[in-house]
């Protein structure tokens, strides 16, 4: 872990630039495998399942009888910390649900919105070794909460062509039963455009790998939506002279482990802290299962030390980070003045972990320093905004005139017409 | 106009199909133009306003005096106008800024989001023969109910180095006063990535020519985000036989006259009222400044006939209209069966231009089809949410086990860990 001393504030937009992510290596091998699925369809799909995945040809739709057997493979106390998980998931999202009065603008001119569920998605959902069945929760929850007509689920099968029992379980219980076994960017492809099996989605959500990653991107740009654009995940934890070495550390490196390029960072104002954050790091580390990977993601990981706790925030709203954990005296006082991140915990029993799975908030988050311009997933996310207006008489001869000169003075003559023919109908009454 | 009498569902797909737009050959240009004002900042903005725009190299900023003396050349009655614009676009805007109120997902667990404006915004405006002073009053007055720090716009000037006053003077109503004269793609890569004189920017708004579009689309992919997605203008009415035809075809006309890729599609129930539209279309259009282009926007448009007005809504909603007029007797029973659309116009009075101008509705909305997985902009546009949240020892015991349980089943012994020491910790209390 690199510690840094009293940055001036010149070399903080520096400190807070992330490892450049160059994906252009992938494009013409994305492109290449997204052109196959668009033009070959499930065939294409279940060759490059088996190119990449070692996947035999099977059946790409997981059968209802496989979905209702992965019940009986997940442990009776899983099930219920999924259950509880999932309680307050949804209570946190459920009031995001909301609608708007009517506004009367002007006399006559009554104006709303209406939010609609987008009315096919699209959920990415990695598999492998560690199969993120929580990010079954995030997506599918908000998805099912904002109405969405038809819930996909692409995730890779193993090798024996099987999905992870978790995914299954986890999926039946958010009501999702629509489960293909295809990963990697023939998934992306095949819920853009449709295959036979595989039905076409306007929103496509989730994590993945680099090629999943460049699959949205390149899907995006020809008119499919995504949740929004990829980045290492990465946690930025305040600290000062009140927090517990010991949980700073663990919080540390629960974000270290994710990948060697996670970012990690911890600022305070007290060079004890630092110290002793950065002993119990390195003894925390050894009992960790994947410390391969979390010694990797360290290298690039920074201690920086304030003069203040303000510095701290400043620095923070400047790196915008994805998840920023408070951990001060006084937490709360700070929480105001965040203005970049995407998730916070406040005080020191608030852990990553815990948004991660169970708190009720959202884990897919903009990471990369996207906080600057974009949210985390909600139930908004599966929702589109229509407005609706409702004009009588009396509103278009209110409104009408100015209509005309503003239409008149934009060369919009058309525009003005459309207005001039009603209000010569109501002269003519 | 084609007329198309009671295509069958097969065909509605094939009809909802909007002209393909091919922007790949932009792409070299643009890449070339982002790259010279990444590199050369001002002195590339200048060199190319020069070259496509003819503008000799002069401040780029537009000065206090330039913008203060604006006003002196608009008319008084305009001033009005855009005045009852503002008012109605504020009272439909303002109340889309909301907090929540946090929820207790379970005992001792603390959630909210809290929505704050995206710091730096910048909004382009198109500028040549027809200034869109209107899009000033639609981006920048939710730029500013969100509480966007900087708010920046980008115009192109005429030959004689000169920002239409028009915008000058909307501008500043709405409180923006950071004005650059530079148009096409040098101005979006200059918000993109900041020059000497104009500021860098986290998301750019704002309609725009081809170039404008593929660059957009081009920093988009490099970490600026952007409105929505862009494509020609539309309009989709749906009439029954209550419906005026000079009303219809004066809607029609005002849609074709955006451009000659303008859409504009009229569905009805009534074989009369159709044929009816159709001639007075053609009669109205011999009077129209613009008819060179509507005209051969019109070339494109359809009339369709079906057996019902629920299959007029049916199609609509496959079709995704940027923008809905409903003009029939009872528009209020068929708002609700309305899914996909941009903005919804209900009853004979209702016509775009309203939406466009002055009714207080937003009129920069999703186009292509994009309906389907995009909102309009809103205040929302510029903000982003950042989720909060606070546990108390109580909560992390009622959530602790059921982390710990999951964490363990995505192999991250670590997510683990992070609860298993706070855990311990008041175990030894």
């Amino acid at each position: 872990m690199k510690t840094i001393l009293f940055p001036e504030k010149e070399r903080w937009d520096a400190l807070s630039k992330r490892p450049a992510i160059d994906r252009t290596y992938l494009e013409e091998v994305v492109r290449d495998i997204i052109y196959k699925v668009k033009s070959e369809k499930d065939e294409a799909v279940s060759f490059f399942s088996m190119k990449f995945d070692g996947v035999p040809a099977c059946n790409l739709k997981v059968s209802p009888d496989e979905i209702r057997n992965a019940a009986t493979q997940i442990p009776d106390e899983l099930k219920a910390a999924i259950d509880l998980a999932k309680k307050n998931i949804e209570n946190f999202h459920s009031p995001q649900l909301r609608t708007e009065p009517p506004v009367e603008t002007i006399k006559g001119v009554k104006c709303w919105r209406k939010s609609i569920a987008i009315e096919k998605v699209g959920l990415y959902i990695p598999g492998g070794t560690a199969p993120l069945f929580s990010t079954v929760l995030m997506l599918g929850i908000p998805a099912y909460l904002a109405g969405c007509n038809e819930i996909i689920i692409c995730t890779p099968a193993g090798k024996d062509g099987r999905v992870n029992p978790l995914i299954l379980y986890t999926a039946q219980q958010v009501g999702i039963t629509e489960i293909f076994r295809v990963g990697g960017a023939q998934a992306i492809a095949a819920m853009a455009y449709g295959t036979e099996t595989i039905p076409k989605v306007y929103k496509i959500f989730g994590p993945g790998n680099q090629y999943v990653t460049k699959a949205k991107e390149v899907v995006q740009q020809d008119g499919t939506a995504i949740d929004m654009p990829a980045g290492p995940s990465e946690a930025l934890i305040i600290a000062d002279e009140s927090a517990n070495p010991e949980f700073v550390a663990a919080d540390l490196l629960s974000q270290a482990e994710h990948g060697p390029d996670s970012q990690v960072v911890m600022l305070t104002n007290n060079k004890e802290v630092l110290e002793k954050v950065k002993a119990e790091v390195e003894k925390q580390l050894l009992n960790l299962p994947r410390k391969d990977i979390a010694s990797r993601a360290l290298k690039n990981s920074m201690l920086i030390l304030f003069q203040s706790i303000e510095s701290c925030i400043g620095f923070s709203n400047r790196y915008a980070p994805e998840h920023l954990i408070i951990n001060t005296a006084y937490p709360d006082s700070l929480a105001g003045k965040v203005i970049n991140a995407g998730s916070v915990f406040l005080g020191k029993f608030s852990c990553e972990s815990a948004g991660d799975y169970a708190s009720g908030t959202n884990h897919t988050l903009p990471t990369n320093g996207f906080a600057r311009n974009y949210s985390g997933v909600s139930v908004e996310s599966f929702l589109k905004t229509i407005s609706f207006q409702e004009i009588s008489e009396e509103g278009i001869k209110n409104l009408g005139p100015a209509i005309e000169l503003m239409a008149k003075a934009e060369s919009l003559d058309g525009h003005k017409n459309a207005v001039s023919v009603r209000l010569k109908s109501l002269q003519n009454v």
